[in-house]
């Protein structure tokens, strides 16, 4: 039988290493087929340090903000990961690049979905891609869109944890324990040299939502020993046979 | 082992059949031990049809009121019931029955509980036992309180559907396919003999829950036939090691 | 034929004129009989003026805004002024006072409520009204509330104007057109002497809520020629025969 | 004198059957002419049936569409159904669609209009819709916009009931008597051939709205005995002379 | 050492005046260089009355409003105004008058920005000249785009106050005041011929902030005593070494 | 001249160091007198670590509850602290604390006050705290309220930091800079015993909040090179002279 599949839309190439790194090292230990869809490098607007240097240019700074990525997505085994390299900072999301994220939602059929978060006032490119997907979802749905394909199910969108929180109106519904891959994404972010600064912020929070985790799931009476953990909010309601 | 047990918090006597009669059987079916509070009789508020009978008095009320109760817990095999008897519109909800209800949560060690929307401009009754059900949960959690009793962990409070879920500003984010027992849902309903105004409106809530749930879980493209379901709002996030 | 009545409940005596003393002049004007219920005389919290004079003492304050607000429901034509006398600051809504609300919420048989807004971090006073307004209005609507008596129909609670609305997540959904009887609401308005930095508040806020009503009648298309109005947020849904 | 009028716009060809079908026919019984945009046919996102169909071809599901929405508009005695037929999943509403738009709510000069919920994470089309009726709307208000026609006033803007009201954020503040018109709607809703699997949920839906109505009504206590009702939330505050 | 600047972003020609004209002469006053972009003259949506006269043409009507504007300007002795002419109702924010607007932003390095408010359900232009704001603050931001140029630091962005507050979903959460300038915005309100209806509702507007202002800063003890204010919202958290 | 004041109000009696400990210190090295008030020790539901250990009494617990938090105050150099000692889960907020509370309230006359989230379903000791708070600011206020004592102007009221930011609905709109006292915050928090479980996560959050400073003051373009940083959520707007 196949693999389940999951399917990441990552607005620049690093944000699917800091917001779910641990869900994709998880479910590919999982028995899952992750695939990562960054829609630029972030090449303009989150490559600071790169546009620092002298003589940079634009090729470079692509060159170096995929090689990173790549880097990443090996170290969290990542099934797959694809540059669409629509530009950044504002990424376009025209019909063109909704067609070709269409096909590969089809084609990869994915159990769930991954994206940012609704509301992003510092990065309009983080809010466009959420809405960017929704649509893309729909389109995937209809039975009239390229008939003969197979038509996507309904699976669930996951908004993963933005730079703050609370700024972005980012509620978490759940909390995936990521503990056991935990070393993986440590070594993805370190593939990100361009982005240091971030390194121990991530680390912060995945602590700190292992300890999130502790407290939901018992706390001092029986809570998990998670050590780190990331959060997620669920645009879409679950189904189930139990509570 | 022991069984999984699960605690079921209701304004009023009938609360739990209309809101949540789907989840208690199919738990009970599963395993688990449910038990359910009636705070109340609804005996001032919600018994419009006895008390426009001739001769009526408040004992003759609640006693009615009690048997349908007792006769819909055991259509729905509900492991349990109970009734505080505090007094409706309003509920006494002061110290004495924050203790007993405490000492219930802590006695049952409940997986989940269940209560009222957190709004409802309608009844205050039913926002207020949500509120109090926050503070109970948080007693049994107390380490201090009782010391020796065994505290409680982190269960879910799940909300259970209100009359007029868009006033209430409630949202449901998970659904329950209750579809094998529905006929016992549907006799516990038909013990109301007071509110037979609702028997049908609850017929319907089941019925399109049910096309909810289809929908959410794939519709056209490998949804799973549910004919009945009961949506649910979860006050905490989840703690997962699969999404 | 009975006249129509309505029912205003005013946490301190002098809310009704500044937040909806049109309505009870224009609905005066209509026909109905409206009742004012203060509930405290706001003696501690909203007598500044008062007290800063040499000697004040609470009953003279009292007797001061009891009569500030008898002259201005005169002004208004107020069918019906009452004084709970509970208090202010904070306002005793306990058992005692909910149970005279509830008689004269039935005793009155309002075809609408008027009270404060839900949240004011100003003025607990204030949106503890609102919730006791609610809990008053569920008691009303109890068949087994003192079984009898004439049990209270569905009116609307319309949250009148506060004083800083958007701090207070006020929002209204109708405005009224006061011009007809706005002479009278400014009487009213002038009746309070201990609050005269108000006047000229509540003065701009009828003209400003005229511009409003223009606009939302059809502005410069149309737009009813309305000089003062109110505006109120409702808190149940209407029921019609005709958009 | 001219007939009031009202305008519908319904992303899809059977939107308008499902949400506003009884307001539809119940204002033309009420002597307005009300007329129905169909921005397009729903022809790839909302019909699966028709696409599981051997043979299907784009021109005969459109074609099929077209005659359901006829037949549903006929049945609901709608004066006039138009279709812009601008694709869908997604809809061009670009400048050509806007233009068309505006042109025709200036020849209407709706008393009201209609469209979808503000959010919809199942269907942006639907979101798009009401973002776009909203700037349509403006820009008809607009004197500087083909000076010499007739300039619209300020029309309410109804949102119609969502498929998942509570995922879509949509909060009915009105509710409608449908049941003289109840059997028209019917009628309509069996127009709809390709989506048989909703019929008896928006029967249910109606239903469960006159039980809202029959409750805000007056309940018990004086409720109006509705059968089938409709919800709308609306955009606007009313501007009126009576509470 | 240079001045402070600051930076309105305005959606028609005269927003600026009503919205944020004091705030534009107080910090010229404090020395302060605030640049005024207008979008447009809000020659098709906000020029009525010009439209009413015989024979108007647009570039009459553009030219009108232009000039009002300038003149508004002076009266403010705003640094500068800048036109883009792109057209309003709706206004024309593609990728050319978004490089236009990054190009300003960088060259004028705002110590603060200030735009409409996140929602306006009566005027579209309003909630997408602040999108589009966002989104240029964010490419100004980029270190890619055009490296050489300075790269913009994190301004504030200020929303100004609507029409109708409580409908744009808009709440203030700092008052300035604009006493020492008043006399200045009077005189620039006042060179809006074309909309002399506005000039005394926002006359109203800035005493009613006053008292806003006085509240807020200690009311009847220790209040400032502040004539009149302007409110705004702020999008982004302060960074402070004093509360 | 005195001294500036600022009062904290601590349901539980640590809530004040891990939440607002760098304010604390950093004021008073501002010249600030900062009192602290802890309702309770949090004996009862914020000391498992001690009530574990065997023979443990409520007064040993509230004995070391006290020392801890008076050690705390003490590193962070608090001008005051002073325990209620009302219980805890749930508190006593009847009108004795409340007449105690406005007493401290008026004796400090504090030029800001903080306390905790207006939401909290894990806690509602804390939730309830924030509601008591407000409403002891507004008996503060009351020019009734034992005339002759001086009355409380309009302090701000700050809801620090709660232990999981996005259930609790709390979102900063103020981050202050505390590296310079980190080290007495660090030590203070040092102090807590019995819940060393949560060193680690409040020096992460100080950390990230740091980074989140740095973003908000500039990031990669002048951001301040903060350390250590605490955020607060504002009730009331600001007034000011200068944006």
């Amino acid at each position: 039988m196949a693999n389940k599949t999951a399917l990441v839309i990552s607005a620049h190439s690093a944000d699917f290493v800091w917001r779910c790194g641990g869900a994709i090292a998880l479910h590919q230990s999982l028995g899952y087929n992750v695939t990562v869809v960054c829609l630029s490098y972030g090449e303009r607007g989150e490559s600071a340090k790169l546009w620092k240097q002298d003589g940079m240019t634009m090729e470079k700074v692509k060159s170096e903000r995929r090689k990173e990525a790549e880097n990443a997505a090996r170290a969290l085994d990542a099934h797959d990961i694809r540059f669409f390299d629509v530009g950044d900072y504002p990424l376009d999301l025209g019909p063109e690049t909704q067609e070709r994220m269409v096909d590969v939602i089809r084609e990869v059929q994915p159990a769930f979905m991954m994206s940012h978060s609704k509301w992003d006032p510092y990065n309009t490119d983080h809010m466009r891609t959420t809405d960017f997907a929704l649509t893309c979802r729909m389109i995937a749905q209809a039975w009239g869109h390229k008939p003969g394909q197979k038509v996507l199910g309904a699976p669930q969108l996951y908004l993963f944890e933005p730079h703050q929180t609370e700024q972005m109106e980012w509620k978490p519904d759940v909390f995936l324990d990521i503990t056991p891959v935990w070393e993986k994404k440590w070594a993805a972010i370190q593939c990100m040299q361009g982005q240091e600064h971030l390194w121990n912020f991530y680390k912060n929070v995945a602590e700190n939502r292992g300890n999130h985790f502790r407290r939901n799931s018992g706390g001092q009476a029986g809570g998990r020993d998670c050590k780190y953990a990331e959060g997620f909010q669920s645009i879409f309601p679950r189904t189930v046979d139990e509570l």
